[in-house]
């Protein structure tokens, strides 16, 4: 089982005048939630990028359905997929620690550069992980 | 014809390590575009807060395409349409000034909610905006 | 001794394009160290606010000395002081974690004040805690 | 008179539960204030950075005095000074358009730098915009 949880706490500037957690704040946890993803597998992103590799984002897409307030503790439940030869789609599903409702859900998908921002291949390393995760 | 043209500026600190505009930062100017549409139709969001109505967001989807880089000045077309007696949808088309290419594609949608957070219609002013819209 | 310890890790949103940690990115984590010197101490600032007493900020003094990276694990090392009846002042000293060497240091001041904004004593058990921090 | 102003709109997504802009707003706008004080005096960040020369933050002192809104338009009257042969200082006072009183004022030093993070001499064509203020 593949899939990773990673804990933030909601910070005070993530914070709007309808005293919930900004819709925008969701796009910068689940970016971290991403990197623990990699670092739970032992993918260190900062080396893959040192190595040649960028990740950008191609696509966001997050469905708000509970809100998050300040000092929240929440739970991101990562998984990741194959979504191409040079492509990774994140599902992340976020809760309030201790709570089984789903707050909000989450489809990232990214691409695998070179520097010079060419499309290639998903390391292999990074592949095997993904494919693991579908058996 | 309802569609609004919002320009903004990429600040230094939207950028990230890949020298371009961070893929969050596009959620913050989509808010900023949905503003806009409103007032640019004679609606404040500011004077529909006060008047008890919110609309948080309920999704966003954005595809990126092109990336825009600091002190880019970037056009956003936004058109909205009615997604249910209680919904809003912004659609988004995001370029380079002076540009045709299409650099980032979104769409957002919103509940119109009371202060206590039930849902309820969209305002009739505003309905009225979107079926003009529509035609 | 009254200092607290809390550590963050640098996001990789937080960077700019320059490759280092934003300036203002350390704004939100002070806020996050101050929040957690108070929960060190047993005080929830949720609650606080709950209670009717908000904290808003006065001034922000920092003094960069060293670049933050993406992925970093950044110490910051917090105290307060009594500044007044109604103040209280933030002391942190910023360090990449398990090294000596000063990245930042900062001073934040914040206010006592009631929900409708009028400045008022920080609350016994929060002086308190100053005063102990003093000797 | 060398002081520049540039007028910004507060950002929903820049308020906080205390349903005023968050401190670390401010932070960003200063970053485009000093950007459009260059820019209005015929340098363009962005070429000094191509060019190779950097300008990061050395220090941020900001004095906050009242409270901004969502939607507010603000006005940063911005001037500069030397602060040393690698050094420039920017001075920015905030206020609401079409209002008097100072909402904000601060104090941001940036230094001069190769792209190696060498301190370098402030460029000629700056440096003299600077004594220019001055007189």
């Amino acid at each position: 089982m593949s899939s990773h949880v990673h804990t933030i706490r909601v910070r005070y500037g993530e914070t709007d005048q309808m005293a919930v957690a900004h819709h925008g704040a969701y796009v910068d946890w689940l970016e971290e939630a991403r990197i623990e993803w990699l670092r739970a597998k032992g993918v260190s992103y900062r080396d893959l990028e040192k190595q040649g590799i960028l990740m950008p984002v191609l696509d966001v897409n997050i469905f708000y359905k509970r809100s998050l307030r300040f000092d929240d503790v929440v739970e991101m439940t990562t998984s990741a997929e194959a979504a191409g030869p040079s492509r990774v789609s994140f599902l992340t599903t976020i809760r309030l620690k201790g709570d089984d409702q789903i707050c909000a859900q989450a489809k990232v998908s990214v691409a695998a550069v070179t520097l010079e921002g060419k499309a290639t291949r998903v390391p292999q390393h990074i592949a095997k992980l993904l494919n693991e995760s579908m058996t």
